[in-house]
C-alpha cells in the first residue's frame, strides 16, 4: 500500500493487527470532524466561490494573457484520471497514488468531496465543473487550463480528476489529443466506470449466460446518436440480448422509451434508473421500459442517473422492490443486497491528514 | 488509505514526507526477494503441486460429502471482486481491503502472482483455474467450493477474485445467482474491465466526440452470439460508430474480420489486438480488420487477448508504429506513449508483510 499519510500510519502501528478496523473505528470521526468538514466546505467551494459570475467571464482572456508569458515545460506530464461513480473505495491504487503526488488537481463537479480527501494537501486545487450561478467552464477552457499548468515549470504532475472513466463518457479524448498535439505528455489512468460500479453494487451483471452475451454502453445526450446507436437492437431472441447502459439519458427519458421498443426490445424489459450509483444518496427506480417515463417522473430523480436495460437487471434482489416508487440504500439492505461488510472499515475512514490545505484557486 | 500492513507503517513513519517514494525505493528489492520469490512459486503452484491428475479428479465427490456435513453459516459473504486487467497498480481500494480480510481466497489464473501479493498472509489460498496437465474445474465445482467454503463456520470473509470486472465476461452473475439461491449472502466489487484497462493504457478513447458515441464489449468465445451482436454494426457513418472490444476473441480471429467486414466495417478500420495488456509482458498488435488475422499469426499472440475495433484505434500514439509486427512495451514508451511516472513508486513495490503464509490448499 502506499502508505500516504505519516501521522495515520504512526497512529496505526500503536495497535495489534489487524490495524485496520481498530484503528478505523478510533479515527473514524476524528476524521469527519469540524477540521475536515470546513476542509471539505473549501473543497466545494471550489473555483469562483468569493467571485461573482461576472469576475469568471474573463477567464478566457486571462488564460491567454498567461499562457504568452510560459512555455512548456519538459517533464510535466497531464494524468487523466477517473475516480470511478462515487464511492471513494473504488478509486484504484493509482488515481490515490497520483492524488497523493499531484502538484495540480483540476476537478469538477462528478468527484465528490470524500473522494478529494485522498488528495495531497498541498495540490494546489482547481474547480473546473459548472456551479450554481456561476460561467460554466468550456472544453476549451479546460484545454487552455491544463496546457497552462503543464506549461508551468514548477508542475511536474497535473492530475486531471473525472467521475467514472475519463475515456467512457469523460471526454479523455479528447483532452489527450489536445494535450498531445503540443507535445505535452498525458496518460489516462482508466476508473471504474458508472455501468461496472453501479451494476456491482446493484447485482446487475452486464453479461451473464443465457441472458446477455455482451453490453453496450451509449450516452442519451446525444439524441441523434442515440437512435443510430440504437438501431442494432433486435428484440425476441433472448441469446442475442446485449445489456444496454445509457449514460446521461434522464432528459431524454421519454424519447428513450419510445426509441428502445421502437428498435425491438418488448415494453416489459426489465430497467434500473439509478441516480447517484454507489454513493450514499443513490436512489434507484426498477420498472419496465414501458413504465419507464412515469416512474422517473414520480421519484423526481436528477441526474446523474444511469440507466441499465435488459434481463438481466431482474437479477438483482432488489427488482423484488420494483413496485415501491424508490428504492433507496436502506431498503436495499433489507433484501440483502447491500452488505454491511464484516469489516467496519470504509476507505473514507482512514482518511488523510487534516490539516488546512492550500486552496488557491486558479484565476 | 488502510494501513494494511503493520511492519509497512510502521518503517515509513521513519521517512519524511512523500514517505512513499523513499520508502519504496529502499523496500523495493527486499520486498521482491527469495522470500517474496518462495511465496510466490507457492501461490503460482496454486492447488494440486503436490497432486497428481488423479487425485484431483475426485474432486466433485469429496466436496459433495463434505457438502453433507456443514451447514450454510450465517454471517458469512462471498465477495466476487474484481482485480482488473493486470496492473496491480488497478485494484480498487475495495479489493485491496477485502483481500487483506479474507479468511478464504479462490483465484484463477487470470490474476498475477504481483495481484496475490496484496492477500493478507494468513488467508487461505485456492487456485481454481486452469494448470497444465491438471484436472480444470468446471463452474460447478467452483460454485460447489465457494459453497462449501461459506458454510464453514471459520470463514466469515470469501473472496473469490477474478481478473477484470466480475459481471463483464466473469461468469460473476451465475455464481451470485447459485449462491443467493441458497441464502448466502453475497456481494460484487467491480474491477477495471480490460476494454477500459487496456484503452486507457494505449491512449485508446473508447467514445471520443465525432468518432465514437458509443462502446460495445462482445464475446469472440461464443461464435453465434457474436455473429448476432454484430448483425447491429452499420458502416459507412461516422457519427454513428460505436468502439467495438471483443473479449476472448483470438481463436475467432479470422471468423471475426469475416464478419467485421461482412455486417459493414470497412476492412481499412483499425484494430488493435493486445496480449496481456497493463503487464510487464504485454503486446499489442496495431493493424486493420484487412490485417488482423494475417498480423496475430505472424505475431503468434496468445491468451489473453483483447481486440479493440473502431477509428479511435488510430488515436493511440502507438498507432505510428502499426508497420511492426510486435509493439512491446518498450517501443511504446519511445512513442511517448507509456510514460515513466514521475514518482518510482508503483503498488507492488510497497508491498505487504512477506512472511510465510498457510499455502494451504483445499481439497
Amino acid at each position: 500500500m502506499f502508505v500516504p499519510s505519516v501521522n495515520v500510519a504512526a497512529r496505526a502501528t500503536q495497535h495489534s493487527e489487524p490495524a485496520t478496523g481498530q484503528y478505523a473505528r478510533q479515527q473514524r470521526w476524528p476524521c469527519r470532524s469540524a477540521k475536515a468538514a470546513g476542509r471539505a466546505r473549501m473543497v466545494c467551494r471550489g473555483s469562483g466561490s468569493e467571485k461573482s459570475a461576472s469576475d469568471d467571464a474573463s477567464v478566457g482572456e486571462r488564460l491567454r494573457a498567461r499562457l504568452q508569458r510560459t512555455d512548456i515545460a519538459q517533464g510535466a506530464t497531464v494524468y487523466l484520471v477517473g475516480t470511478g461513480p462515487g464511492d471513494p473505495e473504488l478509486l484504484t491504487l493509482k488515481a490515490v497514488r497520483l492524488m497523493q503526488h499531484a502538484d495540480v488537481i483540476l476537478y469538477d463537479r462528478l468527484v465528490s468531496r470524500e473522494i478529494l480527501e485522498f488528495v495531497n494537501p498541498n495540490a494546489r486545487m482547481v474547480y473546473v465543473g459548472k456551479q450554481k450561478g456561476m460561467h460554466t467552464r468550456t472544453q476549451e477552457e479546460i484545454h487552455d487550463l491544463l496546457r497552462m499548468y503543464a506549461s508551468d515549470p514548477e508542475h511536474k504532475v497535473i492530475v486531471r480528476l473525472k467521475g467514472g472513466d475519463p475515456y467512457v463518457f469523460g471526454r479523455g479524448g479528447e483532452e489527450a489529443e489536445f494535450l498531445r498535439a503540443l507535445g505535452i505528455r498525458v496518460q489516462a489512468v482508466p476508473g471504474i466506470t458508472s455501468a461496472a460500479g453501479i451494476g456491482a453494487h446493484l447485482g446487475i451483471p452486464l453479461t451473464h449466460r443465457g441472458i446477455a452475451q455482451g453490453c453496450r454502453f451509449v450516452t442519451g445526450h446525444l439524441k441523434e446518436g442515440l437512435e443510430e446507436a440504437l438501431a442494432g437492437l433486435r428484440g425476441g431472441s433472448v441469446n442475442a440480448s446485449e445489456t444496454l447502459v445509457i449514460y446521461m439519458g434522464l432528459g431524454a427519458s421519454a424519447e428513450l422509451s419510445h426509441l428502445l421498443v421502437e428498435h425491438g426490445l418488448s415494453p416489459e424489459t426489465p430497467v434500473a434508473a439509478v441516480e447517484r450509483g454507489t454513493t450514499p444518496e443513490q436512489r434507484v427506480v426498477f420498472c419496465t421500459i414501458h413504465e419507464l417515463e412515469q416512474r422517473i417522473q414520480r421519484a423526481a430523480l436528477e441526474s446523474p442517473t444511469l440507466i441499465l436495460v435488459g434481463d438481466v437487471v431482474a437479477l438483482s434482489p432488489g427488482w423484488a422492490l420494483r413496485h415501491q416508487t424508490v428504492v433507496c440504500a436502506d431498503e436495499l439492505e433489507m433484501v440483502g443486497l447491500v452488505n454491511e461488510d464484516t469489516q467496519p472499515v470504509t476507505a473514507k475512514a482512514v482518511l488523510m491528514r487534516v490539516t488546512p490545505r492550500k486552496d488557491q484557486i486558479a484565476l
